[in-house]
């Protein structure tokens, strides 16, 4: 048996989380733009300024059914004092009427059709009477009164959607509305999952004792692709040296996450592979749990050391691989969580120049930390509804103070 | 030229939004399940109750790289006292060590490692010293120090997620621990997009005057896709009553979405062929944008009467389409948007028996409401951050009034 002194390596120096981010922002620029049928546009950034390039509508148009009148022939119309106007025909959407409207004369019009030339309003049918070939007219109204006017939605020109916005269904319709039948969006970033550890098994493998089923790339998987990103799960590789280093240089994909081995112990190889193929940038970063995550640059690839417990994976990667994600799109980084405030039911211990992330559970009688006992409790992640941070200024949290909890 | 008499019908009687929303509720029972890979199971809902059929972790392990030890030995043991153990071998991860420990022995071992048998604790690295054959242990600690304890995670028998939950990422994890390799999940309704009306235009057709092109199936395909749904977008459908029929009838989805036409005028078709197919339940809801709402149901199928103005189509299809595709999938409805709450910066004005849906800005000075002059601007919908209920109980909300704003 080959002896190692475990104790051979230890953590250079500890970055605070906000030092950690900030070296990440500098070095993440947004993936190149791709064109892709608008269709598939929900949830992706937008890559390019939109500008209108057509008035929308193109037309004044019919905001009701009813009659379309000069307003000013209406002065004065009311219940009492019905006006009639000649009825000069019917508009119906999709089509014109080759009619110009003189004066105390109507058409006839339906909700979306072009209003013919010479009118300038329309009486919803509620406020007139038709009687032989005239209308009577019930109400008085101004002009452009239920007409949507030419260019009232957009403007020729008018920049409507700008780089970098996150596309939102609604966003999907006015494109529509454009006719920009494609769009450029940034590139969706793929993430390589590289799971070590010699006492993992595949999800389907019989288990022997003194093994575990890998759950990391199931979490991972799921959390990367709820940013946007496509994960690849690259399989369970053996802790041996030349194998995650094999692993790691045949990873392709925009961002490497390797999780397990990142530790200083005697077989946590992946930084010792990162600092010889690239540059280890931080490890070791001032938060609990997942102190022992770090991150480097093979060339321009990003890639993430995530401790191997599951509680720590998940918040390894909300606090550091989430954000690159979302630059890697154009994206601001933001929790992709709600938030709710409220009361704690109990104080949460932290200490100064440490982040606590808190895993909590919302009760009727308010925000309740877990009790726990160790980072590895995976199923304490589906147990809490939330987590509360604590920030490296402080020591703690008091019972009944208010925090502000981020929702799974 | 065919003359209607466009105020021959009116709305028989308008149902408040809760109403309408109980009757859809009474009515609408989730979809069958199906079975799926666990990878795929991000934001699905899950249709059975899962228990763990073994203890997870399923042996002892080491929390930490150290020392596995008796911990009674360790007793008394500080950086003054150090209290020599004999080293029997090293255990790693997904190895176990034919090893049983005897009073004052010790066995180096790795996160991960099962405990060996005799040990009980483990001494983190940090407190021990290796010297010759023994480790000098510098600290005393309690049994199950340090140790994974069998079961801790997941116990035999456990409920572990139930029936209804929408899967996270950390869920998928649990799941994979427990080698589900496949999970039922309800299945996701498909959703017929029917847009009606002869003023539309193909968003890649050249506009003719009076065109304007459909928008709408743009977001409201979003807006399904964003719940879960698969929507299948129809094209556009004339004006005409068999041919708007015709679509409905071969629209075999889940659900159907008729939009425009929806209203009491001479060709707002919809209405009149859904009660000729089936049953129109509610036609014309006391909320705006969108009163002139609908739905109904043939045979088992759910069919919403959706107005053709893109404002008030989002609003209806969040009220109304939503909630629907929500229960389904088994889940409770909930708006897919996030909270926030402050102050207005205007008064808006509404009227008792009316739920009003007012479209806001978030401006460092507070909640502005969209100064906006008909429903139909479809712009306003992403100028707009989100938006606010206005209650049916309420004339309107005052400047300064704290509010809560659905965020966009």
């Amino acid at each position: 048996m080959k002896h190692h002194d475990i104790r051979m390596r230890g953590f250079a120096s500890r970055h605070d989380v906000d030092e950690a981010l900030a070296l990440l922002e500098q070095r993440i620029m947004p993936l190149p733009s791709e064109v892709i049928p608008l269709d598939e546009g929900l949830d992706r950034v937008l890559a390019e300024e939109v500008a209108a390039t057509a008035d929308v509508p193109p037309f004044d148009r019919s905001a009701v059914d009813g009659y379309g009148v000069r307003a000013r022939d209406t002065f004065g119309a009311s219940d009492y004092n019905p006006i009639p106007l000649l009825l000069k025909g019917e508009v119906f959407p999709g089509r014109s009427l080759d009619v110009t409207l003189n004066a105390n004369e109507a058409v006839r019009i339906m909700t979306g059709a072009p209003v013919p030339a010479g009118a300038d309003a329309v009486v919803m049918a509620e406020y007139a009477d038709e009687e032989g070939g005239y209308v009577n007219i019930l109400q008085s109204i101004s002009p452009f009164k239920n007409v949507g006017r030419i260019g009232e939605d957009l403007r020729t020109g008018d920049v409507v959607l700008r780089r970098g916005r996150l596309l939102r269904p609604q966003d999907l319709g006015v494109l529509a509305s454009m006719q920009r039948t494609h769009i450029a969006v940034y590139r969706r970033p793929t993430v390589a999952l590289i799971v070590t550890g010699n006492e993992l098994a595949e999800i389907h493998e019989p288990l022997t004792a003194c093994k575990i089923v890998d759950s990391n790339s199931y979490t991972l998987s799921g959390l990367s692709r709820r940013l946007g990103a496509l994960p690849v799960r690259k399989g369970i590789i053996r802790d041996d040296y030349d194998l995650i280093k094999e692993a790691v240089q045949r990873a392709s994909e925009d961002v490497v996450v390797v999780t397990g081995g990142t530790s200083v112990g005697a077989e946590d190889f992946a930084p010792l592979i990162i600092q010889e193929l690239g540059e280890l940038l931080v490890h070791g970063v001032a938060m609990r749990p997942s102190s022992p995550v770090g991150f480097g640059f093979i060339r321009r690839q990003p890639i993430f050391l995530i401790p191997g417990n599951p509680v720590s994976a998940l918040v390894a990667f909300d606090a550091f691989v989430g954000p690159t994600l979302q630059r890697l799109q154009g994206r601001q980084p933001v929790y992709p969580y709600a938030t709710i405030r409220a009361k704690l039911t109990r104080k949460i211990a932290s200490a100064i120049g440490r982040v606590d992330f808190v895993r909590v559970r919302i009760t009727a009688e308010g925000i309740e930390p877990l009790r726990i006992t160790g980072a590895s409790i995976l199923s304490s992640t589906t147990r809490a509804d939330g987590f509360v941070i604590v920030d490296k200024n402080s020591e703690g949290l008091d019972e009944g103070q208010t925090v502000e909890v981020y929702v799974y």
